[in-house]
């Protein structure tokens, strides 16, 4: 999910397409390990065996590819809210699953672009601002659960709010130990997700 | 749960007591805000009104209040779940919601702690041996998982391992939202946990 460069608010320098997209994987991977704040371009111009000036040939600054990485995430995430919202055809329950089913395909799908958005803790600008979106997109879930819980499908016992932040820590926590490839894939991670929230663990319950 | 000195592998320098403590918290805080390879000893010495060099009266390194910390957050859980496996009065089913409570405890408790622990990545020795700890831990999780599906009292039809990764992952998820005297308190986040994860949200299920 590559961004526009005029929806970014970053100028377009060095070669487009290939290299640039390169550039970004390789920040975002080493910001990842080493921490944002921990990261200089000047790692990430021996990260790419660039000098230190060539680098930004490349990119504009360090905080225009941490922008394009949050803006992929939260893209992605806001995308499938919006779905869910727009779908009328089913009740809040089905909507709720919904959610729950393609946001695990955007962390799989994106899943170092959605680490890095887990650990923003507000340093910046750029950083505040993808903190304000993703204050959004959990009142947009807590509405979903609550719309569930009114419309007598989900139960009421458990605070909405509480649900929410629960159920989506679970969704989320996938970034921490997902691998592509790996013995486990999208829909048998989000199958294990839909059932352990709504059916329940214990046994008997299926 | 300060770790003794003899255990962490540090000299002991400084004064002793208040002061050494108040240095691991306020660390802690700093390597949470800006991450531990974006955070210098002459940041914390900063934040803690202290000159460069004074800093290192108080702490040897800044990989020793890194182990601190991360023993901190390892030592309780592996007491959870070790309290758990000696627990012979009662089945596995109900030795894991003890595991999942205790769990909760201890991260409300050691927040900023656990908060560091889930983000260590491997960049050193100190956060190698974490990472080692952390692996047995998942390990000793997924065993308890088993053994309540084999008793017969956890559901069969979810890979015990993507259960613990997910159950787990529910619990962790709390470091990132839970505020000491907010709205909720540790005891009505385990019952939510327990009761999201083994008797499942849909309606009709209490």
């Amino acid at each position: 999910m590559t961004q526009p460069a005029n929806e970014t608010g970053g100028a377009r320098r060095g070669r487009p397409g290939h290299d640039q997209e390169t550039v970004l994987r390789r920040a975002v991977e080493l910001f990842n390990r080493r921490g944002y704040d921990g990261t200089s371009m000047g790692d990430l111009a021996r990260e790419l065996g660039f000098t230190k000036s060539a680098i930004y040939h490349h990119v504009p600054s360090k905080s225009h590819l941490l922008e394009q990485a949050l803006d992929e995430a939260l893209d992605g995430l806001e995308a499938v809210i919006a779905a869910a919202e727009e779908n009328g055809s089913v009740g809040a329950y089905e909507r709720l699953r919904q959610v729950v089913h393609q946001s695990v395909e955007v962390l799989v799908a994106h899943q170092p672009a959605v680490t890095l958005l887990l650990r923003v803790r507000g340093n910046s600008d750029v950083e505040l601002t993808a903190l304000r979106r993703r204050r959004e997109i959990d009142a947009r879930l807590a509405a979903l659960v609550r719309a569930a819980v009114v419309e007598g499908s989900l139960r009421d016992d458990v605070a909405p709010d509480l649900v929410s932040r629960l159920l989506f820590g679970m969704v989320n926590s996938l970034v921490e130990w997902y691998r592509p490839g790996g013995p486990v894939d999208a829909d048998q991670i989000s199958d294990a997700i839909t059932t352990i929230a709504f059916d329940g663990l214990a046994a008997g319950r299926r």
